[in-house]
């Protein structure tokens, strides 16, 4: 078995690629960050969903961005906004360059392990901007982590990253992982860590678009309205 | 004045780029990490430093890639090596995708600042093969940061990466840094965090032999020979 490190937020993408990437028979090292985001809520369900989808390990590295903040994510004197259909701007909620420290930090975790796949859930279709989320920005980082390493650059062990979700909507992956059995319960997308899904930021919107899309309901709000 | 984000090991080179920013006449701000290093000398020494070169800010990231080691400055069970001139590897004190984890902290802090210049202290010159340090490297790197941010994406903000000892031996930029009256006695370079350099790993060995070449004395030695 080949081993993978998948980035795992705990969101929706990210939940649906670990399990993707087991059924495809990858030896699976999860990685998750605290990077000073405001709640913890979907780093303990990233710990549930990994172990339910059978992954060898599951790492989470701390690492605090709040340090300059910059976000609405990270950013304490910045109030996470509202969706808003009709601003073209990329919302506040952009957390500087946090793909690439991810896929930095994945690279790291992969060479140590002998890996040369990683795998990221970003999609350039259904998404809030942001600029690290493009293929553009995926090949550039490959290329970089293969002039970077020693196992690429010594030892013929390019690497390769894999975002099989770039050209796919969200509704598109949630059909992928309905036939997958993904728990979509221990999955959490919403940019406050209340509760409840606050039903009103970006991430919430977009979540509640793509499962009304995909014609099935999403199980965490109807474990919510049962709590 | 111009901004500037500048990696700050607290080692000879990082410190030697520290001044020579100031001196250029940026604002700078330095950044240091706790990574999981074995010891946190070098960071006691950068605070000092950076403040005796009159950096606007400086931060320290907390980053526990000890998590999985891989080297032997983040992994307990492996030693710190003595110097081999005669081994061809690339040292087990190398770690995995340091400088890209590195420069994209970097990244987001120079993008949350509106800083649009990056220094890194890294030679291909005199260095222990580590391939993170060569110009082809820092090069890709700047790429990926200019295809991965909002500032260089959206808003025609592009970063440079500076490099400025890529091709300059450790010897001549002691000559720089001692005519911009750097500290050395601030710095360290040494892998075990010991109360005196070892005197036989790769960097103690690196830094004594320029010192030497450079006509200078080790003020950290002289220090250490009075204690």
């Amino acid at each position: 078995m080949k081993k993978a490190v998948v980035l795992h937020s705990g969101g929706l993408d990210s939940t649906t690629l670990l399990y993707k990437a087991v059924a495809e028979k990858y030896e699976v090292f999860a990685l998750s960050f605290n990077y000073g985001q405001k709640h913890s809520k979907e780093i303990k369900l990233a710990k549930l969903s990994a172990k339910k989808a059978g992954v060898v390990e599951h790492k989470v590295v701390n690492l605090n961005l709040d340090l300059w903040g910059g976000s609405a994510l990270t950013d304490d004197l910045i109030n996470i906004p509202d969706y808003d259909e009709k601003n073209p701007e990329i919302p506040i909620t952009y957390v500087p360059a946090r793909n690439m420290i991810f896929l930095s930090i994945a690279a790291s975790y992969a060479e140590t392990l002998g890996a040369q796949d990683i795998f990221i859930g970003v999609s350039q279709v259904d998404y809030s901007g942001y600029v690290d989320c493009r293929q553009e920005f995926i090949e550039s980082m490959e290329k970089t982590i293969n002039t970077g390493t020693v196992c690429a650059v010594e030892k013929n062990m390019p690497m390769k990253i894999h975002a099989p979700f770039m050209f796919l909507t969200k509704e598109e992956e949630i059909s992928i992982g309905t036939k997958l059995n993904v728990d979509y319960s221990l999955t959490w997308s919403c940019y406050k860590g209340e509760e409840k899904p606050c039903g009103v930021c970006d991430s919430c919107i977009l979540r509640q678009q793509a499962f009304q899309n995909a014609g099935f309901k999403d199980p965490l709000l109807i474990l919510n309205s049962n709590s």
